[in-house]
């Protein structure tokens, strides 16, 4: 039974999962980088440890370091939070080898998954729709010119073992290939120990929806809807909504029928995402993510479950204690990351709050933004009837923040909110660009 | 059509207000007295008028003061919120007379319902279950000792057209009577204008269970559950939840189907509230309160109904655009009212957030809790799957709580969950006063 959890993650995410342990009464201990040492979720926690300095590779990192505080701490489990190692199957291993649970998928999952082409094999064993493309590695540049043939250009090589809009190459032409391949090969070995390389057919302004879903590993397997994360910035999600306003009932359940058929095949336990590229009315398998997401408050709106309690509970053996008959997506929910864009002291800081509005964060009026770490600051997140009352109430939520003395992009997520493009729900992922960036403002008239 | 709004009110309510008119799109203008001109109602309103000096009698009650304000703002509605004028006939009629919208039921209605007398007579008029007690007003002793008998001591004699726990008189044996129902007129006569005064049977540790309705006045009126507002300081809620620990399925069908019956018989239109006594397996109609309350938002979070904008569109003339058909309610919600038992400049404040967590507000770091007026610093509301949770959750909020500089209730409040009587779901009214009070305490061996 899981009666203490470290936490080894920072931010928003470690305060989020201070709170779950809280509502479950279980202890938390935080683990921290001498940057962080005074921030909010070691203040909230009911112990903390310093597991190293700022730089992430010597601290959050550092597995072997959160692993020994976990048991000098005496805690039952590790809850990994989101990037850091959460997706690292060897931490996880090492964590299970020390007598700990990690709140997480089995490690055999995680590594699984974690190699892109043996994914999207078991997803076509599961006849889910995948894009175009090579069904093992590119070895050779004969075989790679042979496969982009058939496929047709634009393509695009993917790492196999990568993630996060790392060593992906986009080729429009033939001619282009060789060295493009080349370059993401050598890139693929240096991010990510591994050379193997994929293609697929690139699609060029597709959207992004994600399917969560959560499986007790005792045979219950559900879906909590879709999230449509198509709003991005340097293939980084900035806003997301559930449901999305492009799929209609039909679509969305054989997306979430295929996701379920997919987790059940795995085997699967816990949280986790299946990510979907959708383009003129299809839909194409991506990837899964074998771990929490930023965006997930979405999803525990519109659905009323808490996700993080959830995986607490499955990585305790416990089962979900309902099915999807008993799940009902209700309203629409919005979130909006708040991103520093530069980092520093923190002057006066106010969040919004009343009616239909979450804000998770860790930053208070006097706080500092670290440049050691990614730069969120709060998620905003809305859930309302409807997508237009989302919207209303998202720019309401909006026009209370204060943040100063540092630059954000508050500014920007008012300027999507209030576009004609993001309004109509008709868009793809280059949305970013033709809202928020300087030549396509003036076009549009702004 | 309504534009624009002027919000007869000040502290959390009024921010509640603007930021309804603010998702709604409407211009929100709010009244202040010299005492509130920094507050955030008035920061966040898109205009402002001082109506006049602290002293509620010269400013929130200055009713012609208001509508003038209302006028010269060409404001098209006036919502009065809670307390001060919102359930005052004469300025509901004055509004209207003016060419303004009230946002609130007609003035006929609250007049009708401001009389108890009345009230309970309409009541009874619809089968609904009410105290043993005068059909009428108590007019002589000798009637009064005749219809005490029938019903039984004790008794409570109460002014026909008062409220708010004030003008009432508890008696508990005969010979306390005649000195008992002077002073009640007296007081009736001194506080509300009006010496009637009635009898019902008193009920020694009840509960205190609401109804909330919404009605369109063109023929739709609507439940959301009960709310059981049984924890109370003083006669003063302290604590309200939905649903009711002590409700079953059949007995709360029966308070709804009343409820509504009620609100058929009178044409009521806008929000309101019908409020029951329960007592062992029974219920009783007690009053109806003809406007918003306090407590509104728990049913706003198990019903995902925003009261206020429905309270705005009803008076627009608009249908509700649902039956009670499509009413699903949901989960636990709980609030706590964070009151200041001091005045004051307040240092550090902190609210919680996060998941499942609402807090309505007016107050951040450095303001100051003003000795004029209500001294409700916060509402803390959440929204869980159960009661349990609600508790879980309710408990880590209160925990993130920081206010400084002024005394509260905060504790106070924490003692409240924390006690086995509330715990049990099985109390009264007397739960302040076995889980807070001092001697109570000892005895409980805390």
């Amino acid at each position: 039974m899981i009666r203490s959890i470290l936490i080894a993650n920072r931010g928003e995410i470690a305060v989020r999962i201070v709170r779950a342990c809280r509502d479950l009464d279980i202890r938390s201990v935080v683990v921290y980088s001498t940057a962080d040492k005074d921030t909010q979720a070691v203040q909230m926690a009911d112990d903390s440890v310093c597991i190293g300095p700022a730089a992430s590779s010597q601290s959050y990192l550092n597995w072997r370091n959160i692993i020994a505080a976990a048991c000098l701490k005496r805690c039952d489990a590790i809850h990994p939070g989101v990037g850091f190692l959460s997706e690292n199957a060897d931490f996880a291993r090492e964590t299970e080898e020390a007598g700990l649970i990690f709140i997480g998928p089995k490690s055999e999952t995680i590594a699984l998954l974690g190699n892109k082409v043996v994914a999207r094999t078991t997803a076509l064993e599961c006849k889910l729709p995948i894009t175009p493309g090579s069904k093992t590695a590119v070895e050779s540049l004969a075989e790679g010119m042979a496969t982009a043939k058939e496929i047709g250009y634009p393509i695009i090589l993917k790492a196999a073992c990568g993630g996060g809009g790392r060593g992906m190459r986009i080729v429009t032409e033939e001619s282009q290939l060789a060295h493009a391949l080349q370059i993401a090969k050598k890139e693929a070995l240096a991010f990510f120990g591994d050379g193997t390389v994929h293609m697929e057919r690139y699609l060029q302004n597709p959207r992004h929806l994600e399917i969560q879903l959560l499986s007790d590993g005792q045979g219950t397997v559900v879906h909590l809807g879709e999230r449509d994360c198509t709003v991005q910035k340097n293939h980084q999600k900035l806003l997301e909504e559930s449901p999305s306003p492009v799929l209609d009932e039909k679509l969305r359940n054989q997306m979430c029928t295929d996701s379920v058929n997919l987790f059940e095949k795995l085997g699967y336990r816990g949280a986790g995402t299946v990510e979907y590229l959708y383009d003129e009315g299809k839909y194409y398998f991506m990837e899964v993510n074998a771990r929490l997401q930023v965006e997930h408050p979405v999803s525990e709106l519109v659905s009323g479950i808490d996700l993080i309690k959830a995986q607490i509970q499955i990585a305790d053996g416990k089962k979900l204690g309902f099915t999807q008959e008993d799940i009902h997506l209700s309203g629409h929910s919005l979130e909006c990351r708040i991103n520093g864009e530069t980092a520093g002291v923190i002057g006066k800081l106010n969040f919004p709050s009343g009616p239909s509005v979450r804000v998770d964060s860790y930053l208070q009026s006097g706080s500092t933004l670290s440049p050691y770490y990614d730069p969120l600051i709060a998620k905003i997140i809305v859930h309302t009837p409807s997508r237009d009352e989302s919207l209303a109430v998202m720019l309401r939520a909006l026009s209370e923040v204060i943040i100063e003395g540092i630059k954000t992009n508050l500014e920007e997520q008012k300027d999507i909110l209030s576009s004609a493009m993001f309004r109509s729900g008709r868009f793809g992922t280059d949305l970013y660009k033709k809202v928020c960036t300087t030549e396509e403002k003036k076009s549009n008239g702004k």
